[in-house]
């Protein structure tokens, strides 16, 4: 299971603890610092594989919850795996489909066989344990898999959150006892293990330790930007970054806003993902090179000009802020794929940017560039 | 007015009475026959100018009516027209905005002035007459504009018909007065009356032969595809179709079926426009090379093929049945895209195969296969 001769993942540059690296799938070469859009059931909404690669996504995510209810990894794998599937061919992250069993479905409940849960759907009574967790994946044929954990709610005790951490820890060495990748070496899926630990330093630390030492492909952090305040998220994160093994990859899961990716980029992180940019163009909130704008607002109506004139993407190169409102307004679909587009081109030129800037050593004065961008626009929408 | 010198249409090859010509608009040629998407409000839904284009779309249809009302004409002129607001440089058609103020708002009155109508979006109160609804569309800078009419319902009593006839050659006449064509001979707009009648021959006759003999660019049918049968409606194409100008192009406004279509162009016809196809496609129902077929149903939950192996479009090329039918069934806004994408494509090339076999001078052989397709599907329909 050890990467040995193969090397899964490389660190190629450092600029204080801001990493630049590469990781090797299945499916190709990622490199990192990278944002991953959320297909949560076989599709990025509102974007095609041809929008996907247009725009330039290098990976994408699948929820391994979704999927396994509907259309059912067992469907998936006769119809020759998820890649096939979605008629994507880069790598294809999925996650455990713990957090959506434990927040979308009702009567979930945790045991030490696994998560019982009724699906949001249809109301049928489901079990993942850490095995089934895993064979679900392998159905999929995910390039990166993720252990299934239990992510706590915002102010759970410390006793539940010790009891939980450490049988997440055993999920784990059950999910790595079952995981025996089939094929070539090269070819083979990566594993990658979830720390948790609420918002307890001291658990946090016990998390990584216990998890850090085996043989996984890389390391998350679970459990964060679940109701804490940001600089909470922060301090959590300045802690437990620094724990995890420096020659794996880190993924931070669930998050963020353009400040969370290169507030977390700075600690040393290399993955994220958040259904934000999406969710958010779907809303018609848009990132922009001068920070967030509504293309609701009226002033747009006769805005001839492009979304964001430093944006390269399709819709900036296309068509006027006066049309992308004129869309929105009048609920056409469209306006739903332009959107998102848009907002995930911008994550993507925002990750570019930021692995630009380590490897030009000058990462801080980028982070602090965002930073103030992000306050400034927040401070203009309390004004508002 | 007259074309002189320079040739709107050319009729450039016969086959029986189908046709197969060339029409010349300010964005371009258009080969005909040809059926033209309609982008209600500035967008063929759920489609981008991308896809349009990758379809191979000729021409599109947009509505009066809705893009006056939001985002409005006056709006769109000072963005630079329709073609630049919704960046597409290939020729559109407008319609006069009388069908939708007549069928979409409430208390719409017909008065000798024009159509009083409310906005279906918020009451206010509007008046559109011959010389606004011209206006109207020169603000939107269209490609083809079509003059007020009036449509009656089906069932409409002989003498109010007899009326409307009458007034619809009134606005036409006063439409035409105020057409005065900005610019270059070569770059002036196209100016179609629409010929009504109802359902009574006599009519439908009185209303050609007032309008024929005025310097129109083309003419269209209108006041079909209401509510009425299939046989009767040929019955009234069959006798209309050849009142018309043969060195003008015909247009038949809001029909219809692959069937309707073919046998149109066996009437006549040069040009179609219909929601059907798009439609169609957000409810699941696809055209293709066998019949139409409903991507809902459960023999496509692990049907691998493409949708239509006989098709070229993206959507038949990328992904399977089985994938559309997930798509479909998450209400994924994929699905929307993807499904409009291949039934414009269906209609595109069925429009193409028509050409083909008219220059062939095989077009009934090709009309009563396309015919024996629909009435096959229908009975498979009806057993299942």
């Amino acid at each position: 299971m050890e990467s040995g001769s193969r090397e899964v993942f490389a660190v190629t540059r450092r600029d204080g603890d801001a990493r630049a690296g590469r990781l090797q799938t299945p499916h190709g070469p990622v490199k990192t610092p990278v944002f991953m859009p959320v297909g949560t059931a076989g599709s990025v909404k509102a974007l095609g594989p041809d929008d996907l690669r247009k725009l330039g996504a290098r990976i994408i995510l699948g929820n391994t919850y979704h999927l396994y209810l509907r259309p059912g990894d067992e469907l998936i794998a006769r119809q020759g795996g998820i890649h096939r599937f979605c008629a994507w061919d880069r790598p294809i992250l999925t996650d455990s489909g713990g957090f959506q069993a434990f927040s979308l479905s009702a009567l979930s409940s945790f045991s030490e066989e696994g998560i019982s849960f009724r699906s949001h759907l249809d109301g049928s009574r489901h079990l993942f344990t850490p095995e089934k967790a895993l064979r679900i994946q392998q159905n999929l044929g995910s390039d990166i898999m993720m252990v299934l954990d239990e992510c706590v709610p915002y102010g759970t005790p410390y006793a539940y959150t010790e009891k939980s951490v450490e049988r997440t820890t055993r999920w784990a060495a059950r999910t790595l006892a079952a995981f025996s990748p089939e094929g070539e070496k090269e070819k083979r899926p990566l594993l990658f293990a979830i720390t948790q630990g609420g918002f307890f330093k001291d658990l946090r630390t016990r998390s990584v330790e216990s998890l850090a030492g085996r043989p996984f492909d890389g390391f998350a952090v679970g459990g964060l930007s679940v109701g804490e305040g940001r600089q909470e998220m922060y301090e959590l994160l300045a802690h437990t970054i620094p724990l995890l093994p420096e020659g794996k990859p880190r993924y931070l899961m669930g998050v963020g806003t353009p400040l969370d990716l290169v507030t977390g980029i700075g600690f040393g992180v290399d993955m994220f993902d958040c259904v934000l940019p999406t969710r958010n163009a779907r809303n018609g909130t848009l990132f922009t090179s001068v920070g967030k704008i509504s293309i609701k607002r009226r002033e747009f109506a006769e805005d001839g000009g492009p979304l964001d004139p430093a944006c390269p993407c399709y819709v900036c190169r296309t068509f006027s802020r006066a049309y992308l409102r004129h869309l929105f307004m009048n609920k056409e679909i469209l306006a739903l794929r332009l959107n998102s587009l848009h907002n995930l081109t911008y994550y993507r030129n925002l990750m570019d940017s930021a692995r630009r800037a380590i490897r030009e050593g000058t990462f801080a004065a980028f982070r602090a560039r965002i930073a103030a961008l992000y306050e400034s626009i927040s401070s203009v929408k309390r004004s508002i």
